[in-house]
């Protein structure tokens, strides 16, 4: 341990520090703590070029306690990493100026609370919400261990990355990292690397309050290896260890760091240290005890960031030099594996990708929009070798194992496969897919739309990070039928659709299915949830011209049928499986001679970002006799009904029973829509406001 | 093992068999392969009288993986279990009748098709997500360890019950069974036994493919008791299994009991015994393997009642005769402690619960909703000694911890203690909380409102289950801060409100605080999410008039401030921190003429509940003017604001800054809601539609 590594290590602390206390908020405490930690394997081990932040070999460091942003922050600033743009184009300046870091927390700050993924370059994931990065960490080393099987050959190691993170205590606590901790060790991905700052303290006190397992024994049972750091301050014991992690070949390793939150502070081991200010005193007390000039602010000593450059930076630098080498040999070698690369990180399918999707004959009788979308998935997966994914244990429920030829398994025998068994841990099945989308790939998982609420936190994490993740959910209604209320999502939808930046698709047909995936598979920087239903849908003749063509799933909503006349009196506004029972009350109004249009609704969010034109069209203004029909909480779509209007879902949870009971019970049925059509109408022509319509 | 023992345990499975048989519908896998161990707990061992299922000290059974309902429905049958009303009187028909076991799933049967809490008798919590019994099991320890130590004396021993949870490999894969194991473990709890159904088949095949860990190891690790049962059919072995339990004193105990999935049956050990039924061949096969007469249907072999009676019946009446007769005695020796014991039964609070409830005074500076909720939930817990609860290691931000002398902390030295240390385990901290209000204390539980996305499926089934869970959660908002994004809850409010039976609340300054508290704690058969500021809000000056008292909270919404005239033009409606913008925008209309009027609306579902008469009252329909200030998203305000109306929400993602800057950046000030309010205005005065507001 040389005077410039301590050096270094202090300064760290010292930015830290600072910029905690100018932005009176912050978490001072890990940062602190694991200030060495960090600044080992920074320095020491990872493969980084801080020019090129997007290298696609560079290791990842993912910061899965994101209260101690300030650590990162400073890394980033003492390393001189880059920024890069919204599109991938790595820019001339830095990714973190000391003037960012004096503006910690402060609005438009490149430094902000936590970790912001797209935000400042070099963050890897969003965390904060804890347990988050550790469960996107192994998609991420899933992610590198597909990419080495796929792209490697033998005089080419395109990549053989490492995925690092950081984890807190509380990390270890949620369950979201029990489920990933389990998941890597069954993979035996041995390119992941825990690194767990037990500090013993958190917000309510010692963890001997409530945290008393042995967690290097449960990392053991998971089939990890486990290694111990006995004093985060000791870099040579932190470098042994991180030796360890790069000598093993079959499994993930946990480095199990003993530390002290607040380092060096007057709050040293105490739960004051973790998320205050030490205020002034305590910072110039803290800075005379590391050896720092107290009074110093923003103090970065002459000759640090030249020790970075010639540590990490040279590196990196020399990595990414062999490797822009070897990839400009290997485009000359396997042109088209070098062309899915690239276009992998301009996050661009193949030409005519979509040329083969699937299409439906009309069918009365119809399949599920699970089946369906299981079709076109397929097609998607074999124009699109990048897309994979793997379900919570529901594959043959939710149709999306891709079961064509050399599709194969994601195993620890088979790092090619594509269908991987993500097993009943539904929260990090959705963290490893995001994990797979930051690393570019074009990941799916799949479960139940009842269980979007086990991984919700992820889901929310990836419309925050702008990654496409794709979520497949099915079973979405009290269509699940027999298996009852526990099963029958109902308040999920409106969860999903408040979530911002996530589109929600809940296809009608299989005709809007392919149209729902024909947006999906080319998104870049939105995530996607698809809502399918378990039973048969009919398949809509959109032949004859009386149904429009599917091609409206792009704009979110569409005119399906409108009024012989062009003029409807009453609108029928419905998505999904009800889209067929407003179909069947539209021929029945039609009957009547009341004029009618149904409007499908498979994206509300695509729907609300067109033009005041066309809604206006779909839903004209002057029109106010309107019903929704959705087997779901009727949350939002007042929006859409107006005051005249009427709602036909759900006001409470569902029952067990066949589906054929359940529409009745609950008022699903044509008759009853076609019923409160003619009841608003009734109203509406006497200018009386709409009622939302309970059965 | 007898020959009764083994036709019982055959007769068990005979009947799940024709039950799904008939329902064409369910999950044969389980009942078949753990039927001898559910046999052998309930007639050798559950402390249960079936002719009194709601016996306070009676053994609790948790079927966890609650796909094999029809286990359940058949012992309750065959046990004669007594169905009870929902205001828990025990009436004279048996819970479950073979007609019910004949109509499973079917609509109105009381054998559903996953165990439902206060649907069958018998079901001690709902289960099917994965996960949650188990979890809730641990709450239920909990109460019972709590009961004993609050209720015992010398001479009494009314509490003594133990908790079983039946967990299959989806229940061990759930990161919820980890954190609530992990937690369960800390707390030492000798009164807990789960039974690990390891048949190691799922849905996606054998659990090889993904489930690789040390189960037994990883429970060693956080502090269980682990004894295996090679063999599920060995009555004996499972016997000794059950003993090794009872003699546990200090830890919970893990079974990892070995079974067969769809035992006897031609698909055994296959994932297609799961969850489709066998078939008429493969059932009769099945029969004649068993020894049962392979033709007939739901057939109960003479005497098999009566032996069901003579061990778990027998047992059961005595066990709980002798408690009846102690409680008889401990009403004369305890007499006040005996009446909050039958309170805590009927789910009813001591008299004058609330006569010690705060007031606050008028305050323009005030107190944050989480700190004067604090002091309120303090008061409510000195008055209800069985208030009880904790936090997700978040009780110093949540202001949740009960301080007063005596409330404690529930350790494994302090059984009495009324704060508990959960965690950062939000989503088995919901779940404990469950556990604790199946069993009839008052628990609630805190955390961030932006981790209840961590908790939401266990939220969700205090919901379904219609129990006083109370889920408090503070920083409501972008009112957090500088924490950023991944702390700012935009989308959790819409997700709760579309929730059916949940109770939400936001409450806009201290005087709406009390009497939310003075709903919450009354609530018997519904939960409810307190959703509270970091920051600190004006206590409003309710003295003098001009603004009216709180006490409207119990309607869910009213008017706060009025136009002079009493007829406002405009309305602004808001919740929470929003209401003392809204009110501030009142003063600026009004010192410019417009008359508007501001609605408070701290609970969306209360106001729903309403007359009509009421909520014309309130919102009268003339006037189409109205602005909905929340920051969060807007989903579901078009339902109050109508179509003439505006809804100031948020669109997007929050941001890391100060409050101030914040709400500037997305428009939440006086200003800009009175602007707001004069376009609405000027738009409606000419007929004109309403528009979305976005900054």
């Amino acid at each position: 341990m040389s005077d410039l590594d301590t050096l270094s290590v202090n300064t760290v602390r010292g930015l830290c520090m600072d910029a905690i206390e100018k932005a009176r908020s912050g978490h001072p405490g890990t940062p602190m703590g694991m200030a060495p930690v960090a600044y080992t394997l920074w320095q020491r081990f990872l493969r980084f070029d801080p020019a090129d932040p997007i290298w696609p070999n560079r290791d990842r460091f993912v910061l899965s306690e994101g209260h101690a942003s300030a650590l990162l922050w400073s890394l980033l600033h003492l390393t001189g990493v880059r920024a890069v743009d919204p599109d991938y184009e790595v820019l001339g300046r830095p990714a973190v100026t000391l003037e960012d870091l004096k503006s910690f927390r402060r609005l438009d700050s490149r430094c902000p609370g936590h970790p912001e993924y797209r935000w400042t370059s070099g963050v890897e994931t969003t965390t904060g919400p804890l347990g988050q990065g550790v469960a996107t960490s192994v998609g991420m080393a899933i992610a590198g261990q597909w990419l080495a099987a796929r792209y490697n050959r033998d005089d080419y190691t395109l990549f053989d990355f490492d995925v690092y993170a950081l984890a807190g205590d509380g990390c270890m606590m949620e369950g979201i990292s029990s489920e990933a901790a389990s998941l890597a060790g069954h993979l035996q991905l041995p390119n992941l690397c825990w690194i767990y700052d037990s500090n013993r303290v958190t917000i309510e006190g010692h963890t001997d309050i409530t945290f008393t397992e042995d967690v290097a024994a449960r990392f053991l049972a998971y089939g990890w290896n486990v290694t111990t750091v006995a004093d985060a301050n000791d870099l040579d014991q932190v470098s042994r260890a991180f030796h360890t992690f790069r000598a093993e070949s079959r499994r993930p390793t946990l480095i199990l760091v003993h530390s002290h939150i607040g380092y060096g502070s007057p709050v040293e081991d105490s739960p004051k240290a973790h998320g205050t200010p030490f205020g002034p005193d305590g910072v110039r007390a803290t800075k005379r005890f590391l050896g720092l000039p107290p009074d110093a602010e923003f103090h970065i000593p002459d000759g640090i960031e030249d020790w970075f450059a010639r540590g990490i930076g040279a590196r990196g630098a020399r990595l990414r030099a062999d490797w822009e080498k070897a990839f400009d040999a290997y485009r000359g070698a396997h042109p088209s594996l070098a062309d899915e690369l690239e276009r992998i990180q301009r996050r661009e399918l193949p030409d005519g990708w979509d040329s083969a999707l699937p299409a439906f004959p009309a069918d009365p009788k119809g399949l599920a929009t699970r089946d369906s979308s299981g079709q076109v998935l397929t097609a998607v997966a074999q124009a699109v070798p990048w897309v994979l994914g793997g379900s919570a244990d529901l594959a043959p429920s939710t149709r999306t194992r891709l079961a064509f030829a050399g599709a194969g398994d994601f195993q620890p025998g088979d790092r090619a496969g594509r269908n991987l068994h993500l097993g009943i841990r539904e929260h990090a099945a959705a963290a490893v897919a995001n994990g797979m989308a930051l690393t570019k790939l074009r990941p799916y998982w799949s479960g139940f739309l009842i269980f979007s609420d086990y991984a919700k936190a992820a889901i929310r994490l990836s419309a925050l990070m702008e990654i496409p993740t794709v979520h497949i959910f099915t079973h979405d209604s009290i269509g699940v039928g027999e298996d009852g209320p526990t099963h029958q999502p109902v308040e999920q939808l409106a969860g999903l659709r408040a979530t911002p930046g996530l589109l929600v698709f809940r296809p009608a047909d299989a005709g809007e299915v392919v149209e729902t995936w024909r947006v999906v598979a080319a998104l870049r920087h939105e995530p996607a949830a698809l809502v399918l239903s378990r039973q048969a849908l009919p398949t809509l003749d959109r032949a004859d011209g009386r149904i429009a063509g599917a091609s409206g799933v792009a704009q979110g909503a569409y005119v399906l049928v409108d009024a012989p006349s062009g003029e409807p009196r009453v609108i029928l506004l419905a998505t999904g499986s009800e889209v067929a029972t407003a179909l069947a009350a539209h021929d029945e109004l039609t009957a009547e001679g009341i004029a009618s249009r149904v409007v499908s609704m498979p994206c509300w969010e695509l729907f609300d970002r067109q033009p005041r034109e066309y809604r206006d069209q779909v839903l004209p203004p002057e029109v106010a006799a309107r019903v929704a029909v959705e087997e779901a909480s009727t949350l939002g779509w007042d929006r859409y009904v107006g005051d005249g209007g009427a709602v036909v879902g759900m006001h409470t949870f569902g029952a067990s029973a066949p589906l054929k009971q359940l529409l009745t019970k609950f008022g699903f049925t044509p008759e009853r829509v076609a019923q409160v059509a003619r009841e608003v109408l009734a109203r509406t022509d006497r200018g009386g406001p709409g009622e939302e319509v309970t059965p």
